[in-house]
């Protein structure tokens, strides 16, 4: 693994540059050089996952990894997490029913999504889940009518996160809802044993969880001075993947929030993080191809750069620009410059960056392989069925 | 079919009212009443299809109508519309191959997609494929090549449409550079043969097409003067699907474009259309479930409403909230409230109306059945592959 690795694919005349300097070719890039793909591929690899997992571990100490299926539910990954003894979040039962068959047993296992289906409630509680997460009322009379005595964990909102991506208020409940679902939980047999919340995708430095535990901490010791003990802290997800700005080496970050967690909430008896981008993005990345570059008149400023992936086919996260990929081609000793990156499909929302264009070889053409760095994370399962008839992101696990 | 229809399914112990006032429940809508669904499923009327294919080319008169596969590519659909005579707008060699399996010859493809694979190209060429959109020099290079001797339309861009999604610049190209490739197309031994360009989705009023089609007619009668004969005109899509806001009647509607066609191209040998949404939209509703109904705190003014279906499991064409789904539930006639909805997954981005909640009623809850209407375009193909673990859009033809 070199930035200049010369087994080069029959294509490709020149060698790839590595364009950040401070990184080299990882494995996946260097497979992806040395291999012909028809169409966009994801290639992945298990061993990244397997040092990230090691080195997030290792900083969050005592705390629990529970692995974020839907970052990448794929079996191989899955497999490699229960022998290195993580425990697993699901979202739905389906996600419950990969993580039994790659081994994992059903302890290890929370339903965190906190809208589930009542069938899919009734089945993880006959299949032996025991946690689960909650926000709202109805929720947790669900929860009680098909799931009787479960242990139940409030998610709690957050407000103000620096993440790159913060999140909506899609999840979570407020200071005083939350502790009136504490109650409520009891009232219907549940075991409410801790509370939940998520700082917000790619929080790129630890010290940003400060402002948001501050919340969740208020929260945590208002309901034990209600008299509700509570045992379970989850710190939710956030860990950051490396997408061109830099992040904190993993093993440090983690034990600089758990440092901070520690600081606010002293010794919970049980913490649970939830890494997924953080665990596989950096273990991922797609080979694609560039399939036209133009400009719409001679004086346009930036050319248009179209690829034969796009918004519904696995790079869903390029959403209001939101995850911006790095990228690879042969042509990287070349000149530079300013380009709007789009999609294959003849839709006219498939657009990847135009607000904030991509600056890429001005020699770029037709026919010429770009590699997209960082890809292990909500790419493959993002894909749409067949938009278009385009298929789904392949997927090549090394 | 009648705005209270008695057959319910067992879980509705009330009958659906219909509340668009000026419509009556679909086909597609009484099938779902009538009948029981384990997950989100998109009921699809092909009678309905037919009945709009029949009152759009009434109304397009001699002008050709390609259908545009990629709004819904269920191989029942094509295979009505191919005995009904009509001609299909392929986005890839997936869909021209859907196209033939369904019975259309290769001469009833055209292959409109301006950013296509070399060998899907090639492929298409064998095929019999002979008339291929283009906007860029490099474009009308791989089709010398691979398609030599190819008809090919140039799209134009326009600007400044009055649709409800007015599409980005991702396609077409300006006057000067249309002039400039008609003259490459010849000299590449193509046949360049006229121009396309796009409306905008969701057009709502013929008139609103008036000044699109100036600026084409502009460039139209510029490459004619340049001594280009032109003998195609590809007037796209744009064709409106009721959401909620009125539209016009599908043959006055059509009829009233190819006036304003006609006004400003005169006798043009081949007129094309590319209807999609306009097609099938309104032949499909899903029937889908709610999960949850909660409140962020006690305080909040709206309730968030969760369905089993969301963002990445069939309603894309939510994004930006541009396309507003209309809403049937079995509590219609009680009192209504503004709320938020969103999707399933664990995904904070999976919101489907925020910006402009919608009005549902207030005793919804969850397990309650939620019918979504005419959803039969640019849904099914868009679902993710399993995100969260959540399967595709199931699909039930009638």
């Amino acid at each position: 693994m070199n930035a200049h690795v010369t087994g080069l694919a029959a294509r490709d005349t020149s060698v790839f540059a590595d364009r950040t300097e401070t990184r080299q070719l990882t494995r996946a890039e260097a497979y992806i050089q040395a291999h012909e793909f028809d169409r966009p591929t994801l290639v992945l690899d298990t061993e990244a996952v397997a040092r990230q997992y090691v080195a997030l571990a290792q900083g969050l100490g005592r705390a629990q990894v529970h692995y974020a299926v839907k970052a990448n539910p794929a079996p191989e990954v899955l497999r490699r997490l229960v022998q290195l003894g993580s425990h697993f979040d699901a979202a739905s039962r389906a996600e419950i029913e990969d993580c039994l068959a790659a081994g994992a047993t059903a302890d290890q296992i929370s339903f965190g999504n906190t809208v589930k289906k009542v069938s899919d409630i009734a089945w993880a509680h006959r299949a032996g889940v025991t946690l689960f997460a909650a926000d709202a009322e109805q929720e947790l009379e669900k929860l009680a009518e098909h799931a009787p005595g479960a242990e139940v964990y409030i998610r709690i909102i957050v407000e103000a996160t620096e993440a790159d991506w913060p999140l909506s208020r899609k999840f979570g409940c407020s200071r005083d809802k939350a502790l009136e679902l504490i109650a409520m939980a009891k009232g219907l047999g549940l075991a409410p044993v801790g509370l939940s919340f998520h700082v917000g995708s790619q929080t790129r430095r630890a010290s940003m969880w400060a402002p948001v535990l501050d919340q969740v901490a208020a929260i945590w010791h208002a309901a034990r001075d209600a008299g509700h003990e509570l045992t379970l802290l989850n710190i939710g997800g956030g860990f950051p993947a490396f997408y061109g700005e830099s992040i904190e080496a993993p093993t440090l970050y983690a034990a600089e929030v758990m440092r901070l967690v520690h600081e606010r909430f002293g010794d919970v008896p049980h913490v649970m993080a939830e890494p997924g981008r953080g665990l596989v993005a950096e273990a991922g990345a797609i080979a694609a191809e560039v399939l036209l570059v133009s400009r719409k008149s001679d004086s346009d400023l930036h050319r248009w750069v179209y690829l034969d992936i796009g918004k519904f086919s696995g790079l869903a996260e390029t959403m209001d620009e939101a995850i911006r990929y790095q990228f690879l081609t042969a042509r990287d000793h070349e000149p530079r410059g300013a380009c709007i990156l789009a999609g294959p499909s003849c839709d006219s929302a498939d657009v990847l960056y135009e607000k904030r264009p991509v600056e890429l070889p001005m020699g770029l053409r037709a026919g010429d392989r770009i590699v997209i760095r960082c890809c292990g994370a909500y790419t493959s399962t993002y894909a749409s069925v067949g938009f278009n008839g385009f298929p789904p992101l392949d997927l090549v696990v090394i």
